[in-house]
């Protein structure tokens, strides 16, 4: 067998994650496309400081080692390293997408090449008219039902979609002395997908994770964000969402 | 003047309340539409604990006396009332209405020579699927954006929709021995009216009323029931919401 005949072999195969494991063997790293953006650099920062390594994403490789320069002197312990988004989505087996809607598609197109079967892509993408020049308290209605059952349709075979933190605000994330108090909603087709996006969630000190339902539900949970922004705007706060009556008991085992 | 036409300046002037205070002087009565169904009866229920009169409209005036007669027994020293809808609707200045989505526009069409300018109907009509035999996990679509604002389509003009109590489980409302926790978000054009309705949601206790936007905002906020069910589904639960990150003053004065 050649060496690109083994090649082949392996983009075909599930993802093993021997790619990630030759640059870091434990733990996995948290790829962010988009990590240079509010969002992503807000999950980033608590994730670096719940001692997981990230890979910050970003269009140009630059600003993403710079920011992932800026993250390391704010967490000098953590593991942090910057690359391109094509780049950066090779380097662990669940892949966060935290891009604006008016990004999403450009950046699914170019993660074409880069994402493998067995991946997980957590999306975040808030279709909010605002990419159009609307209010960020009205969405915009996607053919799909959610930007994430487009990024499903968009994604390789293989890789799975699941749809997680459209409901904790980017400022929050990114001030390491805000305590976080709330829910992350998590849709997707399998709970077992879904439970391996919780454990992330559920690093980040103050996040609890929720089964929301299916993938479809996401077109519910993605107008939590614009429900949450027109609060904000009244209460002049960062408001979160709670889950109430649930059972105190971890249901992800 | 003839007894005709002080009729006619009297339905084309704001609700005076007159109608009201003849029947009962203080405090108003909360005529709810829908008021032998599973939601209407059990905010009854809460009211009628909570010491307000309320009045139990239903299509069949011989069950909402029924009804009436049951939420009596139950809180002796409520005042109760059972009337026919349309009768119902002219005993209070602002209005419930809990009625399936299935039901709502029949409902408000019936209503037409009830309702009076100045009267507030609080709709909490959700666009479950489950109206046309689909999921109860699932909205249809309604060409106004939202079930509040075909109900403000749908009311004679001068009375105002606002839109609320979708999240709150009935089962959890007609039991009295649970204890209430959660939010309820309003969505309606004016705050005045909003926080009128907010007085009632919050003199049930355990529920916090949230100024959730404008009434377009309700096409969010009846979303949130059938993620509700989605949860309840998963978690054998009654789930409801909490808006996180408010602040813990009284915002509606």
């Amino acid at each position: 067998m050649t060496g690109a005949g083994a090649g082949d072999h392996a983009r075909a195969a599930p993802y093993s994650g021997s790619r990630l494991h030759r640059l870091r063997p434990v733990p996995e790293a948290i790829p962010i496309i988009g990590g240079t953006g509010a969002l992503g650099y807000g999950l980033a920062l608590r994730w670096a400081l719940a001692g997981r390594a990230v890979v910050l994403g970003s269009r140009d490789a630059e600003r993403a080692t710079e920011a992932a320069k800026k993250l390391s002197d704010a967490v000098p312990d953590a593991e942090i390293e910057g690359l391109s988004n094509e780049e950066a989505a090779k380097q662990g087996p669940i892949v966060v997408l935290a891009v604006p809607f008016r990004a999403q598609s450009e950046n699914l197109t170019n993660l074409k090449g880069s994402l493998e079967p067995g991946q997980l892509l957590v999306d975040c993408t808030v279709p909010l008219a605002a990419a159009v020049s609307g209010k960020a308290t009205r969405t915009l209605g996607v053919w799909q039902g959610s930007a994430a059952q487009q990024a499903q349709e968009m994604v390789p075979d293989g890789v799975t979609v699941v749809a997680a933190f459209h409901t904790v605000g980017a400022p929050d994330l990114a001030d390491r002395e805000v305590i976080l108090d709330e829910d992350v909603l998590i849709c997707g087709e399998k709970k077992s997908d879904k439970a391996r996006v919780a454990a992330l969630v559920e690093a980040i000190p103050g996040l609890r994770a929720v089964n929301a339902g299916p993938l479809e539900t996401a077109r519910i949970v993605e107008q939590l964000t614009p429900l949450l922004i027109s609060i904000n705007v009244r209460y002049k706060v960062h408001a979160g969402i709670r889950i109430t009556g649930l059972p105190d008991t971890d249901h992800w085992e």
